[in-house]
């Protein structure tokens, strides 16, 4: 979804194409991502690029004519960089874990799925503090604009509506995570963003596929 | 060290401050890192910068007079960002699992030993293709000068040389990766990095005190 945002922000066209990752990988994925095997890849010319936070940097300097995505200050830059490594380095992996892994493993079950959630919501309040840091006032983690950090947090916001909807418990709140919560609206309506937010009904039953799948998995190797 | 190398690399004069993290973390590191409380972190006037690859863009932003530590190509740049960023977030965790935690934890030791072991294999094999694509012919990742993969890379030879003395595996080797343990001839002795290039033996002794750490903690926590 960030590759996708940060396309249409510079005005580039594209051809999507979907990648079914639960049952079958493309030959053109294999090859594109071999080290990874996952999505998304972009490919410019036959050139193919991996990984989203690379990508996003990528787009945002060969199209340049269109507002950076990333701050032209290097410390503005490098708190961007920061922040969008911790989502995807830290936030994100708590969340699939979660979701995906915590409910199939055997051993100590509840103790990690308790872990992840407090790092979920301690991660949502070290998000809305930064989103005060780096907005300076304005609507968006870019300011005016969407940015690198916007592109990072909002590709979760529908995975984080999963978290609230399988956990029963609130992550982003008007009581805890005022900024935060008044972003994701202002996130999610943006011409950018509107048309490829995800549904969150089908995110949720691509999780419950993703778990039947990891649990099955788990399940083989416990009779290894 | 990929921090002091680069600024090395750009004649940046700096005041080095060693933190103890296996005892005691400094209010001055809590303070500048209060999200991972880890280094390195680099202190700019008072601007603290964390996280080694986004210092090392930082460095390289900020003082561009010396060579550019990045390649200047969009797509070269995003290559090199892809192969630091896989050494950092795959091949170094594997390590750290090998060497720290897959050597305390009770269950299912001896198979989480032989799966980082093997990605660790599998990692220098990735790498050593990727030393062809990038380097071009030449001595280094980024050609003749030390570039982004060289310092992401270079940062973790010390420990991979504590792996082969741990596992009594040969990690790079004349068979297998001729071209990498050139490199790592090449990057040892570079000007940059010579004077401080870690002792083995020492790092050796940190990763024993970490295990016993992580041992104690793993312990507590099955006792509660």
């Amino acid at each position: 979804m960030s590759v996708r945002i940060a396309l249409h922000l510079k005005s580039v066209g594209y051809e999507y194409v979907e990648e079914d990752l639960l049952e079958f990988k493309s030959e053109l994925l294999l090859k594109s991502n071999p080290v990874h095997k996952k999505v998304p890849v972009l490919i410019h010319g036959d050139k193919p690029l991996c990984e989203s936070l690379i990508i996003v940097q990528y787009i945002d300097e060969v199209w340049t004519s269109a507002p950076s995505v990333l701050p032209s200050d290097p410390y503005d830059r490098a708190q961007a960089r920061f922040w969008a490594t911790y989502v995807n380095d830290k936030f994100f992996p708590a969340m699939r874990r979660l979701l995906v892994t915590s409910s199939t493993v055997t051993s100590s079950t509840e103790e990690a799925k308790k872990a992840d959630t407090s790092e979920i919501l301690e991660g949502v309040v070290l998000l809305e503090e930064a989103f005060k840091k780096l907005s300076k006032g304005k609507v968006f983690f870019g300011g005016d604009n969407l940015g690198y950090v916007d592109l990072a947090v909002g590709t979760l916001l529908a995975l984080i509506k999963v978290v609230e909807k399988s956990t029963e418990t609130e992550v982003l709140s008007e009581a805890k995570t005022p900024s935060l919560a008044a972003w994701a609206d202002c996130f999610s309506s943006h011409a950018a963003v509107k048309d490829i937010f995800p549904d969150v009904d089908e995110l949720d039953g691509i999780v419950m596929k993703l778990r039947a799948k990891s649990s099955k998995a788990a399940a083989a190797t416990t009779t290894n």
